[in-house]
């Protein structure tokens, strides 16, 4: 009888385990083959069954990126569970209230996160059974029903015997939370079908490309964005599909990053610039210029300033940008030049193509509208927001009908973002519409301000924000950490960006107001990116005070 | 409200539309950009319309390749109705068999077919319109009903008004017939899913490679595969959803074929090895050295002898495998290099790897399975079927209950292909199950054999076929075809595989019993191979006779 193909998440690793790929899966001193790795996934699996895990049933996972977290990524989706990834960066009330709100079923949690346990237990009453885990193999002790811990789990089950369902492809595979600026975080999920549509095209886009940052499948990959932030990207199953080695890096630190990249050698990350930002400027980067030297990095969540790629291009680093959302799995574009923009090299292939959003990936449907839902013109200066429709963008946010209008309004998924695009399509985000200024009736861009104050040597972190002004409604205000040493002054800011003036790339009303410079660095959210809404709260009211 | 994504094929258009990519589509002095493609579609899709065409409409092409084709690739799924690829090698009674058997409403027809159409009309009483192509601008003058110039059809259209409708992805999409070889031609009909995800995965075949043939984003690709066999290998669907030049040959002629790789800088082709054969041997070949040498070619249909491999590579040309069925969209595997393969070079990557048909491309499940369905090991040396399962494979054949019960007896799609498989899970096949010949209970390859048979420097073309034996019941006989001006004794060539004997390369008994020259090229299948039907025929009494 004929097979009805299901696009399920356990067919991405076909080839994979056909050919029996030798590469290998490395955490720490674990290091197995993909062979093994599906060994393991089987057992999990089968253990997670013995526990009671039904088909959607929520099993959560509370650790950072390790082997057990990319088994779980497999193994419960592919038996019918659906994997929620809690953010471990939220506050803790938060924290709570996403596991409360997903109604997770079972949580798999890392030893130095069990102290959370014993608030979450009783705030997440759906919560029937812990799977422990822990680096040195000791099992903890937990006094909580049904608890197991991972490693024994997986030697009592039997990998032999067990054999994933087939499941529909519109099951739920994955949800997670999307931390907003505002109010709580809202939930969204993903099918398998999804996720499977997602790693194709996201492979494609990478792989088809005459970029310098080009995924090839010999590629030793590491991702740096962490595991429960939308898929990390999607680097686990793409480097499942592709059968490539994958490095996980756990705790994400500077010195053991670079240790990494030149031990295990590394070639493709993907990550915030945050965290490139930490690599480059780590006093022993210098030391690692012949593994820097193979190193391909595309970097998202932000935009890529021009100074940070010039100081990882010093050190040999390829360098790349993507575009993506929460809701959208996340990859939506990225920055390979295609067509006649191949022929760029240097320079100008990096303004025109590599640090700009780039272009969609294969079929994702972008615009970038004005709020009539108009297009706005190819001439690289009109801003509009971008919508999208992809086979991967989310159905909903997961209870919350309000948001999940607005979010689908006119039958475009609306990313909040707001961007330009050049006549080749090429877009460059200009802001989040929340974090844009709005001076005398005209949009100031914040990330083309901090783009230009990164290029100041001794800057080592920038925001700009807007404050309220009783004349132009709101004012630019840029707060900037220096670099370990180096003094800097409001003057010499400002006459920085005075210079992008005459040169025409801002006009002088975009100048900010104020110049903070702080010696603390900047807050971060919970993924790494800067983040403004406490420097928002502090500094809202610094042009009206200082006027009155 | 959320869009529901469908994988139709109008989507694989997206990211080149998108781009406005300036790439051409050639069709002799025709060219035009994908921008200008789409807005030819439309016209055609409009002006089908007009013609009464409705949702599920067989639309029958008759045709070489040209840009009209191509044209309709598109426009008729993407307008809802199905596109019938009528096989124009078929003899005439076979060909209305086909357009009658797919009850046809509407045709589109080149000018020199359209003796033929006096034939069909009266067969095909479903046909309700007809649409007349021409490559010198002329409108044949047919007394047909309702019967338009392709190009008075497309002026007469706007593109400004149409659009294309949001179909279903299970729509039907493409309509043909494979020739089998026995009984009238069996129909395979394909959706719009099976299509998009043949071709997302194809390109992550030829792209996700470090084999010298890997799909570069600025390949110039020259399809030489006709349109009208298995969706031309899926060309059509890759190049317009890459962007890429895509130059048609028409009509295939080798020396044209040469001089069209050296003018439109074509740097990707795909074909039979018959066609190889034709423009590698060709007297002006060695003109083209320097355009050949960026020649990538892939070579499916039939196995790739390794002389006519090395006669292609002598003239610059990368040549490597693949391997697919009509009633599998067709690609399956591809002989591109992974994991550990990959550092392989020269004769040792040719052999092991670019010369077999490879491994299955992402998403393909395949198994080569004894006659209980047992796998066989994976030693290269054990004969199996090869049995598949993949997003793309043929529901059933067309209104044909149990041929469709054979193919997929065991819920897995049976190749009819006998092959090994090497322990990394590279396959070589071995023959067609209905080719092979028993010779005392044992199998002998004839693919193998005329494989080494095409090594004989002096030999153009070889076919090995089994005749009737009194003692062996099977032997096998050999039909060699010299290159102009060669001269060939059976005595050389049976001294030529008992070479190989010596070297354990094919046991002693597989070598064939007679070796006949023949002045006459072989007889070629509709799609090009070399067709064993008629020599069959003639020699499969040979052995008795001589016995008599």
């Amino acid at each position: 009888m004929y097979y009805e193909y299901p696009l399920t998440i356990g067919k991405l690793l076909t080839q994979t385990l056909y050919r029996r790929s030798t590469n290998e899966v490395v955490y720490g001193n674990t290091r197995y083959t993909w062979t093994e790795f599906y060994e393991r996934v089987k057992k999990l699996a089968s253990g997670l069954e013995s526990m009671g895990v039904k088909r959607g049933w929520k099993v959560a996972v509370v650790d950072f990126d390790t082997h057990r977290y990319l088994e779980a990524y497999y193994a419960v989706p592919m038996m019918g569970a659906v994997l929620h990834t809690v953010n471990i960066r939220l506050p803790l009330e938060q924290l709570v209230y996403t596991m409360s709100h997903a109604e997770d079923d079972v949580v798999l949690i890392r030893d130095e996160f069990l102290p959370m346990a014993a608030k979450i237990a009783p705030n997440v009453r759906t919560v029937k059974g812990l799977v422990t885990m822990s680096d040195d193999g000791s099992a903890p002790s937990v006094p909580f029903p049904n608890t197991h811990y991972y490693e024994d789990l997986l030697s009592s089950s039997s990998s032999a015997g067990y054999e994933f369902p087939e499941l529909d492809e519109n099951t739920r595979a994955t949800l997670f939370y999307t931390s907003g600026t505002t109010g709580m975080p809202k939930g969204v999920w993903f099918t398998h079908r999804q996720i499977v549509l997602h790693t194709l095209s996201v492979v494609i886009g990478f792989a088809n490309s005459a970029s310098p940052v080009r995924l090839d499948p010999n590629d030793v990959v590491m991702p740096l964005v962490p595991f429960f932030h939308v898929h990390c990207w999607g680097i686990p199953y793409v480097a499942g599909a592709l059968g490539q080695k994958l490095v996980l890096a756990g705790k994400y630190d500077p010195a053991r990053l670079l240790e990494l990249v030149a031990k295990e050698k590394v070639t493709f990350s993907s990550m915030v610039p945050t965290i490139l930002n930490m690599v480059v400027n780590h006093p022993s980067a210098e030391n690692y210029r012949e593994a820097l030297s193979k190193w391909k990095v595309t970097v998202g969540g932000s935009a890529l300033p021009r100074g940070l790629a010039d100081k990882a291009r010093q050190l040999g680093i390829s360098v790349m940008s993507g575009y993506g959302l929460s809701e959208t799995a996340p990859v939506l574009t990225l920055g390979t030049p295609l067509g006649d923009l191949s022929a760029l090299r240097g320079d100008e292939l990096l303004e025109r193509v590599m640090l700009k959003a780039g272009v969609p990936i294969h079929l994702v449907e972008l615009r970038v509208v004005d709020s009539n839902m108009r297009d706005v013109p190819r001439d690289n200066r009109t801003m509009g927001e971008i919508v999208v429709r992809a086979p991967w963008t989310a159905r909903e946010y997961y209870k919350d009908e309000s948001m999940t209008a607005q979010l689908w309004s006119g039958d475009w998924l609306h990313t909040g973002d707001l961007a330009v695009m050049d006549e080749s399509g090429y877009i460059r985000i200009l802001d989040r519409i929340k974090d844009t200024i709005k001076s005398g009736g005209e949009w100031i861009s914040s990330i083309q301000l901090e783009d230009l104050l990164m290029r100041v040597p001794g800057v080592m972190e920038a925001a700009v924000i807007r404050a309220k002004h009783p004349d132009w409604e709101e004012r630019p205000v840029a707060i900037v950490h220096p670099k370990e040493g180096v003094e800097l002054s409001e003057e010499q800011l400002r006459e920085h960006l005075m210079e992008f003036v005459s040169q025409g790339v801002i006009a002088k009303f975009w100048v900010p107001d104020r110049f903070i410079i702080q010696p603390e660095p900047l807050p971060k959210t919970t993924t790494g990116k800067i983040d403004k809404k406490p420097l928002r709260e502090k500094y809202t009211n610094l042009l009206l005070q200082s006027q009155s």
